[in-house]
């Protein structure tokens, strides 16, 4: 059998920050995010009865190391559940693949688990695939769904992602993507050190399950503003709580303040433009599509040397083919 | 009567960020700071029976509004103690004028206190003299002594800061100007948003008290690379704390984030620096007077359009002149 399933990157807008389990993937609070309609990733999966152990191939170079044994451990949760001992070659490319900053492994897992589970006859429901995709990355249980999704915490069962409703909102938004220079640490890393040493983890995690609330009420009443100053306000506690940490762990390059700022701007120009930011010193702006390209040409102008990236809300996760194989 | 005196600024190492009472300037933790050699503030005050009400002059341009019914009401407390209510001449000048960033209340209410003080016949050791400065601004309480300065939490009577004995350390601070451009807010009102508003206050508060035994414990034993760190971590905090307010306090701006990534590179090139902010965009380095020309070069490389100054450990407040007038 081969299976071959295409997901789109999220960003999320209340953040996850901080796992509850690490084994299981089980966040400390709830999330919620917009799947974006760019960059997605797509994978293939296909059994073969005639190799050892699983192969990768990430954008056509053959796999080692820590990538492979990530997605070998994924595949064994899959025929633990299937009952299958076969092998597979996983090949996967992200379809805008030019370093938009955009790859992630949200979109990664949520491909991976829906060509891997279809590859292995398993007939998991969104929700069932959104908890697969979860045990990859946490944040690909969100990239199943489309459009504005919610994360929940909880347990094995309990914590899976699923759409919100987010009728007269409409969103956009414009990642700019900075030339980083040195390498940061990795978000694993990065999220163990916070809540392991920042001070103001506990605080954190009870201000976004505050947070979160706020958000949906709202995205229920269509409140651009509130949705918008909300993603910003907790975008920026994430980053305090990380700055918290010791060693402190600064993602905000002076480049990413130059362009928060020039939101700022936007937003004191009558141009609703809020901004968030990841693991990374990237910038994602969350505007009306209206504004985008007033957006990205005050925040080109603010750093000619970014790139920028424009999306809109997204599909979840699907299924592009699936056939048996010889 | 008239008497004159000099003060000069003094830098959080341990920052004060947070009033248990307003009125009486009580902090809500012990911080602790460097007194510099650098820019201080002269300030004589007269007392003239023939004036209706105190005058303040202030680099030669007399005053009205906000800052001089503040020193009015500084000066009430002076008279409530001495018995007078002869009113005041106030002349105040900051002895390196032009713009070095470090203008500050800290040598300017410490300068007032010793003056005025003297002026109207008040016989007052070092801790009351602290006491009373710290009515007027509360870091001011900490510029009437030189060197490393703690000083305490408590109620009107045990606040005062005392110097510490920094025996084998020999500190000093490079001051990096920044062209801010717009104006940021008033640290009492962002002081006022992130204690009321920000989530990370009550951690910010504990952790600050824990940060300065550990700085205390660190100077006793001289060990440089404890101070700076715990300088940078506590700076790093205070605006991670203001980050956290609603809506969120933000002194950190791309250049100010360009500098403490060039500390960071100076440490990675066996130079320790290690940076501290306050509620302005400048950004102040704790370095070894030995290698505080080498840091000023690659901050000067980092940012060729910010302005530098360079400082040692200063003395506390001194009476320059004292004098019976007609």
């Amino acid at each position: 059998m081969r299976a071959t399933a295409e997901a789109n990157p999220n960003i999320a807008l209340i953040k996850y920050w901080g796992k509850a389990d690490a084994a299981l993937n089980l966040p400390v609070t709830g999330s919620l995010s917009l799947t974006l309609d760019t960059a997605p990733t797509r994978t293939t999966v296909e059994l073969d009865s005639a190799i050892a152990d699983d192969e990768l191939v990430l954008s056509g170079v053959a796999q080692t190391g820590r990538s492979l044994e990530r997605v070998r451990r994924f595949l064994d949760l899959v025929r633990d559940e299937s009952g299958s001992t076969v092998k597979s070659r996983v090949d996967s490319v992200n379809l805008i693949p030019t370093g938009a900053g955009l790859a992630s492994s949200a979109s990664a897992f949520a491909a991976l688990a829906a060509a891997a589970s279809a590859a292995y006859g398993l007939d998991l429901d969104d929700r069932a695939l959104s908890r697969l995709a979860r045990r990859g990355s946490g944040s690909a249980s969100r990239s199943i769904f489309g459009g504005v999704v919610r994360w929940f915490p909880g347990d094995d069962a309990s914590s899976f992602a699923e759409p919100v409703d987010s009728t007269g909102l409409d969103l956009a938004m414009v990642v700019a993507v900075i030339d980083a220079g040195e390498k940061s640490i990795s978000s694993t890393e990065a999220m163990n050190r916070t809540t392991a040493t920042s001070p103001f983890y506990p605080a954190w995690a009870e201000s976004t399950t505050r947070q979160l609330d706020e958000m949906l009420r709202a995205i229920a009443r269509a409140d651009f503003t509130a949705v918008g100053e909300l993603t910003e306000s907790n975008s920026l506690r994430m980053h305090a709580t990380m700055a918290g940490a010791w060693p402190p762990v600064r993602y905000q390059r002076a480049a990413s303040i130059a362009l928060i700022d020039a939101a700022a701007e936007l937003r004191a120009a009558g141009v609703e433009a809020y901004a968030t930011m990841d693991a990374g010193p990237n910038v994602k702006f969350l505007c009306r599509p209206v504004d985008a390209d007033r957006v990205e040409a005050h925040l080109a102008a603010t750093d000619p040397s970014a790139r920028f990236l424009s999306a809109r809300a997204g599909e979840g996760v699907r299924l592009v083919d699936e056939a048996a194989t010889a």
